[in-house]
């Protein structure tokens, strides 16, 4: 089996209050794909400006990513300046460039066209475009967020009533339904046709629903956070990787790929960019789900 | 077995965006007290005034709750006043009086003097003085809040040396020790004397530590939450009286505890005041509690 993501790939300026770092690879699609690289294969479809550095498309091949679809066009890369405080959550956003980006028009090879697929949080329009190319994909999942809910929720209804998974943020499922309650959110989500949904929510954790049933972890804790920024791609990359891996749908499995995810996610924040998970050994996301289990399991009641 | 809280009673007015109420029965060793004799015997010392409501001590000894200890004196009863947003966390402070809890001089009665001891949030000065009376407690606990950890350090620090378990919010820890992590944040405290921490971290649960281990838990999440004001002492009520019934201190009976508190808390914030804890039955607690077991639990990696 296969994963083939869409999404961006970028070259972002990073802040924080211990480090500046320019120029350093970003983008859903790189979070995505390097994560989920661990578990199966994966294809990326996107597109890079002619700045685009030739060390970060080796980074891909060399951990197995297939790039074919990766378009290079003359113009700049996508780039996003973000700050982060010392909380090192939401970032202020100081600059964004699409360059390139601005006239992405995703085509799906033929080989590609019956993959897992992950709908990154790109233009939902852009979305639908790339479902029309599937033939029959495994699995469809998607992201999205705040902007494209205010401003193509038409849209973006449309790729959800044709989605399997559907992976966002706890706040932007309240923006998208108008629901106080996760427990509502998710109700109202599922009328619109979606089967599995992940509410991500932050250095807090997760929480999904599927088969009318429920699943909570909290966030893997650290004891040093460097930069969060793709901490929900790597979460998505893990997830539907480990779900591509394993081919099983059953409740339980979910349950560990989100697990999966949640680690993934935890390597990626422990330093800028794509650098933590490029020097994961399997054998340490092994460890630290043992780990995890340890410190959220605990037996039946003794009274 | 038995456990004495020292602690506030309140009579309290509550503001969220959906209600308001006045003169609810408030106060930690009210909520404290309630929670935990679903499990042990219970004794409250403190003060309330003359307007005091009978009934809201006719609450107590109908659950059971020896309230022989507490004084009444002429004057107000302690009052607080807050308003809520809708996000129901971090209420703002309307009022505060102070009332006959000024003047609160307690005194610990001889047949008290050999039981478990919740010190709760009130000026570490009059815990140390609690303290200084007891023969044997069988465990101190203790909680307190950021105004003591700024107003009064030293005697704060002399009441933690002296206690085996602290239970605070997570942000109360990073500000007590001035470490961003909270595992930095735990190495520090657990210098300073205690066995076992608790870090309340509001809406998204709480972690554990102690012998060396760790556990993490997210809050049981709910449909509908109406006040969240009580959570933590129902919190600490819920944990304490699970350890005073089962008497094992192992760190697999700590984390069973810690998740009972949870689930105590889940019920108070579901209504006003102690309205919801009165109403429960034990066995919603064990099914709450089952039910919280199903949403996080995950097995081994199946790869």
């Amino acid at each position: 089996m296969a994963i083939t993501v869409v999404g961006s790939l970028a070259m972002d300026n990073i802040e924080t209050p211990f480090r500046k770092a320019a120029n350093i690879l970003g983008g859903s699609a790189s979070f995505f794909s390097i994560a989920a690289s661990f578990l199966t294969d994966v294809r990326i479809i996107g597109v890079v400006g002619t700045d685009f550095d030739r060390e970060y498309l080796d980074i891909f091949s060399k951990r197995g990513i297939d790039v074919s679809a990766v378009k290079m066009q003359e113009g700049q890369t996508f780039h996003w300046e973000g700050r982060y405080g010392y909380d090192l959550s939401d970032p202020e956003t100081l600059d964004t460039r699409l360059g390139v980006f601005s006239g992405f028009r995703p085509v799906v090879p033929r080989r590609f066209k019956g993959d897992m697929l992950f709908l990154a949080n790109i233009d939902p329009e852009l979305q639908l475009n790339v479902l029309s190319q599937m033939d029959s994909p495994g699995l469809i999942a998607l992201d999205t967020m705040n902007f494209w809910i205010e401003g193509k929720k038409a849209a973006l209804l449309k790729v959800i009533e044709k989605s399997d998974v559907f992976i966002i943020n706890e706040s932007e499922a309240r923006l998208l339904t108008g629901e106080a309650s996760i427990f509502s959110a998710a109700d109202s989500i599922f009328k619109l046709g979606v089967k599995i949904l992940v509410l991500k929510r932050g250095a807090y954790g997760a929480t999904m629903f599927a088969d009318g049933r429920f699943f909570i972890v909290p966030a893997y804790p650290l004891e040093d956070v460097k930069d969060p920024t793709g901490a929900g791609d790597s979460f998505a990359g893990g997830f539907l990787g480990y779900l591509d891996n394993t081919s099983d749908m059953t409740f339980e499995n979910l349950k560990r790929a989100l697990v999966f995810g949640n680690i993934m996610a935890s390597f990626t924040v422990e330093d800028f960019s794509v650098e933590r998970l490029l020097n994961i050994e399997f054998s340490e996301l092994k460890n630290r789900f043992a780990k995890f289990r340890d410190m959220t399991y605990f037996g039946g009641l003794s009274i």
